[in-house]
């Protein structure tokens, strides 16, 4: 496997209206996307655009998740962290089954199952004691448009 | 203030060598810098260069740190993240003096003094509590050759 790609940074928070106040008017960023909600995921996200080296709004994203509801997987993780912070980082790669292999052939423990992920595309999540104590998204290249 | 490339992700680690070869040997990385020493900040060194949205290998870097002493600054970190784990994000701006008005001017405390960073351009630190939980680096925008 060749690494990809960071597509994103996942930062939870607890308010993401005030999150996005914050980057708009505390970080300057000029486009951030409607907020939505993934109820299958348990989760309402939005995500902060940033330039690319070219200058064009191609970056990392900086990828904001609220809990939606009690049973949200974030839940917790606002609970011990109640302002918010990092909470994962998402690599693209070109064939998620390949992926999902790779990993799992590797001892890694895949956390549930290759899911439908806020850019539409296949994800996986590999648990952060195998991965050198970071949560990692491994997720299908969206299509850059 | 605009906001700029997101320039890294600071991941701290116990172990910069084992944090090299997973990066490469699970990760796929192919591009990572050797290892250095930063004895000012108390930490050692090394980039772990991706793949930008054109292909090229200007995407947001992992910025590997391990403790350098005792006396580092990551070395609580370590403590209680054995594993390591995700430590700071940084965010590139044109002018550092005018990205320190600009924060200070909004209350947020900056963690020290204006110093050299490891891409060896001008940082500042601002506080993980005024940042949304998120421990965020400053950094005046190296020269992309």
């Amino acid at each position: 496997m060749k690494l990809g790609r960071l597509n994103h940074v996942g930062v939870a928070t607890p308010d993401i209206d005030a999150a996005i106040a914050f980057y708009r008017d505390t970080m300057g960023a000029t486009d951030i996307t409607e907020p939505f909600d993934m109820p299958e995921q348990g989760v309402r996200v939005a995500f902060v655009n940033t330039p690319g080296a070219g200058g064009n709004m191609d970056g990392t994203q900086v990828e904001l998740i609220a809990p939606l509801g009690e049973n949200s997987p974030i839940f917790g993780f606002i609970r011990k962290n109640p302002l918010g912070g990092q909470h994962h980082v998402a690599f693209e790669v070109p064939d998620i089954h390949a992926a999902h292999d790779w990993f799992t052939g590797r001892g890694k423990r895949v956390l549930g199952t290759i899911r439908t992920g806020a850019h539409g595309t296949p994800v996986f999540f590999v648990h952060p004691r195998d991965m050198n104590g970071m949560l990692t998204e491994i997720m299908e290249t969206p299509r850059h448009d």
